[in-house]
């Protein structure tokens, strides 16, 4: 069984959130981790093995290490079976891989910048800025009503999930919007945020 | 044919390496675009499909659009039968997914804000820094000659690629340095530098 390391309410969070909408999250083994939180609380636990104490972090049955969001809901999506993917040939393939790149390549640092509330010229010549990250999403959300067109899958399960967490990040874009409450309603928040409240109790008791 | 929209010594050149060690590159449309450069020069090119002006892009032989460095290279890879990948349920597929993410995801903003000389907590808490890059390339290279192990991937050619472009941002560490020549050498940088050459003559004479 590969190990999740988890934290909760944290970028982890979307991956419990993919596995229970794969119905995959008992094939899992999850440890709930501390990681250092924004607002200054938190620690690097020393259960964690990632090597920047971050989350998440998987390690397979085969003992891989695999960081990075993108990369570790790639591998479970793989590894049961593709339920949230275009398969290799498939029509879609090439812009699956594009969003699932353009997450963490793009999306994130755009994202921490303009929390951050900095700009910087290589910064915008390298990521673009705000306002091309909400027209890249409202491009492809005018073609149909998710990412890769009708169906839900893994792109829009990890491209939302900073709206969820953070709804004053969201593009003020009508198509943006709309899309974030639709991969919300094929999710089941209530069941991620109950599941994270649980995983906060064990983390402040073990503390 | 898909069309690869490429830029002479730019993040594209990656790219065609990879064709070129794949045997491929008559295999691909290949249009040679414009870019805005660093030093001022160069622009965006009307030619060029992508939303932004950059490149590597790509579009398919279904029309489909793929953007970012990792998300092209993996789809190139996949469309010629995977010669520089772990499949899909092979040992190594989710260190190979880790590696790709992290390229994007980790690497270039790490780059790119040690090029430009800035530092933030914002992104040291979110990318890390030189030193920790440095650490977990390391940590790989110590285990064998690839990131993989035993044989190159594209992995390699993606993650090598910054700085056989731009040696004077390699981690002063033995084994990285000593690994960036390795992948130098299975590949034919000669070629790629002929070709872009030629790339750069057709650019000017087109302006």
């Amino acid at each position: 069984m590969p190990t999740l390391y988890h934290s909760p309410n944290s970028r982890s969070s979307r991956v419990i959130a993919q596995l229970m909408l794969m119905g995959k999250l008992d094939q899992v083994d999850v440890v709930v981790v501390d990681v250092p939180r924004q607002d200054g609380g938190g620690r690097v636990d020393p259960k964690n093995p990632h090597p920047e104490g971050k989350v998440p972090y998987l390690v397979t049955d085969d003992g891989e290490h695999v960081r990075e969001s993108a990369a570790i809901m790639m591998y479970l999506d793989e590894l049961f079976g593709q339920p949230l993917s275009p398969k290799i040939g498939d029509t879609k393939r090439g812009s699956y891989l594009s969003w699932m790149v353009y997450s963490g390549g793009v999306l994130e640092p755009v994202l921490v910048a303009d929390f951050a509330g900095f700009e910087h010229p290589a910064l915008t010549g390298t990521f673009r800025g705000k306002a091309e990250m909400g027209a890249t999403l409202e491009a492809a959300l005018k073609q149909g009503p998710f990412l890769l067109g009708d169906e839900l899958t893994l792109a829009d399960v990890l491209l939302a999930s900073p709206f969820q967490w953070a709804p004053q990040f969201m593009p003020d874009i009508p198509e943006v919007k709309a899309w974030v409450e639709r991969v919300s309603a094929a999710m089941d928040g209530a069941a991620v945020q109950a599941y994270d409240a649980k995983a906060m109790e064990l983390l402040s008791t073990d503390a």
